[in-house]
C-alpha cells in the first residue's frame, strides 16, 4: 500500500510531532486537533493515526487508520466502517503496564496495606499474615496480548490462571482457558476477576445482573472498557457481597463525571483511566513498525478484524 | 548425629505440636512455652527447635538447635556460643514472602495509590502517569537466600538490581554486586534501598549517619534487622529528604512501643514484623527436612555459621 500523506490529530498530536519529525520519514505529515480536521485535511491524507474519530470523519477516504490507542470501539461505533480501509492498533507496553497495575491492588489487598495503615495511626501492632500470590485464583477475560502478558506474570508467582475468550482456545501462561458464556462455573471459584476485554457488540454490558450474581467474593478489577459492565449491577453486586470491591480504571463516559456516586463508595477504587497510557515515544515506535508492514504489504500483527472488533 | 529428644519451645508450641504428631517421627519431643522450660527439660533434650534462646538457656547441653526463624541474632547475641553445638535456622519461602511485601510497596508508590485515593476523595479526574518497574534500579543488601529471590522477582520485572554483600561476589539475577562498604559510590542511582541483612557485629547500625548522608532521595524498605539501622538517623535523613519514605518491618525492639514517635511519622510506614512471617506447617517442614540430614551427618543447607552470624 502507498501511503505518502498521513494526518495526525487529537490529544499528543505535538509531542507526536516532535517524535516523528526526528524520524525523517518519506512521507508528509499534518498534525492537529481533532476537532479541527476539515474536510480539505481528510480529502488530502491517505492515513490517519488518531485516539479515534475526527471532525467530519464520516466523510473521509484514508487507505489506512491507526489506532493510537489499543481500544478501536470508538472507530468502529458507528458501525459503518468501510470494509476496504485497513484498521490498525498500537500494541506495545499496554500488557506490562496493566499487569504491574493489576499486580500492585492485588499485593496492596494481600499484604493488608490499609489495615496496617489503620494500624499504624491507632499505634497498634498487630500481626496479621500477609497472604501469598501463589494462594490464589484469577480469572481474566481476554487472552490476548494485555491478557497473555498479565496471565505470564501472575504465573510466576504461582497464581492459578483462567481465562475467558472468545475461541475458548489454550494460551500460554494460562492453566486453563474456556470460552466466553462457558465460565460461570468457575466464577465461584475466583479470588479475582480481572477484564482486559475489548468493547464489542458482545461484550457491551456483559457483566450484567445474571453473571454478578454467579460471583461470590471475589474482587473485580476492570482495565478493559467501561461499558462492558452494568454500572447499577456492579454497585448491587458489591453491596450484596458478591464483589468485594471493585478496581475501575475504565468508565462508560470518561471523565467520570462529580455527579457519579461512584466516587463516595468505600469498596469502588476509581483511577484515571491510567493503567495502560500510551506514551508519545512508544505509540511513535509501534506506528512506525506498522507503516513500514503496511508500505510492504506485510500483514500487520496489530491488525484489526472488524468483524471481531479487536 | 543421633537425636533422640526435641523440646520445641516459645509461640506457635501447639500450633507446631499438631503438625509434628501428625508426622509420625521416631524421637520424643516436649513442647512448652520458653519461660516454662526447667533445668531438667534442658538435660533431657538432644535438640531445641524455637525462635530464640530459652529459659536457663546458658545451661543447656543441646547437640543441635533448630531457629523458627531465619534470623539467628537472638541465639548468638550472648557471645558464648558453644562451638561443639550445630545451629541451623529455618529457610523456606521468607524470600518470596518477602519479595511480595517489597514489590507491594513499591508498586503501590509507582502507581501513585495514595494519589489517586486522594484524587477520588476529591471527585478529582486527573491523569498521573505510573512509572513502570523497569525504570528503577533498586540495591539490595544481602544476596543469600532472600535477597537472592527478591532480586529475581525484581530483575523479571526488568528492573536494574545491584546487590550488597560481605564477599562482593557474582550472583545470578544480580545485574551487579559489590562488597559492603564498597557500595557508597552506587547509592545515589539508587530509586529503591532494601535490606535484608541479618544483625551481626559488622552489620549492627551499619545504616548510621555517614551511610545516610550518601543517600539521594530513594526510598528504603528494612526487612533484615531494626538493629541494623541507626533510628536516629533514619528520621533525620527522611527530613532531609534524603530518604523519601521509610518502609519498615522490623524494629530494634519489638513490638514497637506506643511511645516510639515513628507511629506519626508521615513517612515512615510500619508494619509489624510480617514480612516474612513463620508458618507452622512451612516450620515444621523444614525442620524435618534438616532432621533427616541431621541424622544421616549431612551438611545441612541451613546450617548457620557461627563466624559469619548467619
Amino acid at each position: 500500500m502507498n501511503i505518502h500523506t498521513i494526518l495526525v490529530a487529537g490529544r499528543m498530536h505535538k509531542e507526536l510531532q516532535e517524535i516523528i519529525n526526528q524520524k525523517q520519514l518519506s512521507q508528509t505529515f499534518r498534525f492537529m486537533e481533532e476537532q479541527d480536521v476539515t474536510i480539505e485535511d481528510l480529502d488530502w491524507a491517505d492515513a490517519l493515526l488518531s485516539f479515534g474519530p475526527t471532525n467530519c470523519f464520516e466523510d473521509h477516504s484514508f487507505k489506512w487508520i491507526h489506532s493510537l490507542g489499543a481500544g478501536v470501539d470508538r472507530f468502529l461505533e458507528s458501525g459503518n466502517w468501510k470494509k476496504s480501509v485497513m484498521l490498525t492498533r498500537t500494541v506495545c507496553s499496554f500488557g506490562q503496564r496493566i499487569s504491574e497495575y493489576c499486580l500492585s491492588y492485588m499485593l496492596a489487598e494481600l499484604q493488608h496495606h490499609a489495615q496496617f495503615q489503620h494500624q499504624q495511626k491507632q499505634k497498634q501492632w498487630k500481626v496479621v499474615e500477609p497472604k501469598q500470590l501463589s494462594t490464589q485464583t484469577v480469572i481474566i477475560y481476554g487472552t490476548g496480548e494485555i491478557g497473555g502478558r498479565l496471565a505470564a506474570v501472575l504465573k510466576s508467582f504461582g497464581v492459578r490462571v483462567i481465562g475467558v475468550s472468545k475461541s475458548g482456545n489454550e494460551k500460554p501462561s494460562f492453566d486453563q482457558v474456556v470460552s466466553i458464556s462457558k465460565e460461570k462455573e468457575l466464577l465461584k471459584e475466583a479470588d479475582w476477576i480481572i477484564s482486559t476485554m475489548p468493547l464489542t457488540h458482545e461484550t457491551k454490558s456483559y457483566f450484567d445482573p445474571k453473571w454478578m450474581n454467579v460471583v461470590e467474593n471475589a474482587y473485580f478489577i476492570n482495565v478493559g472498557r467501561g461499558a462492558t459492565v452494568d454500572e447499577n449491577a456492579l454497585v448491587e453486586a458489591i453491596e450484596q457481597k458478591r464483589i468485594r470491591k471493585a478496581y475501575i480504571d475504565v468508565f462508560e463516559h470518561e471523565p467520570l463525571t462529580k455527579e457519579s456516586s461512584w466516587w463516595d463508595h468505600s469498596n469502588i477504587i476509581i483511577t484515571p483511566h491510567i493503567s495502560a497510557v500510551t506514551t508519545p515515544e512508544e505509540a511513535v515506535e509501534c506506528f512506525v513498525e506498522t507503516l513500514q508492514k503496511v508500505e510492504q504489504g506485510e500483514l500487520p500483527s496489530n491488525l484489526v478484524s472488524i468483524e471481531r472488533g479487536y
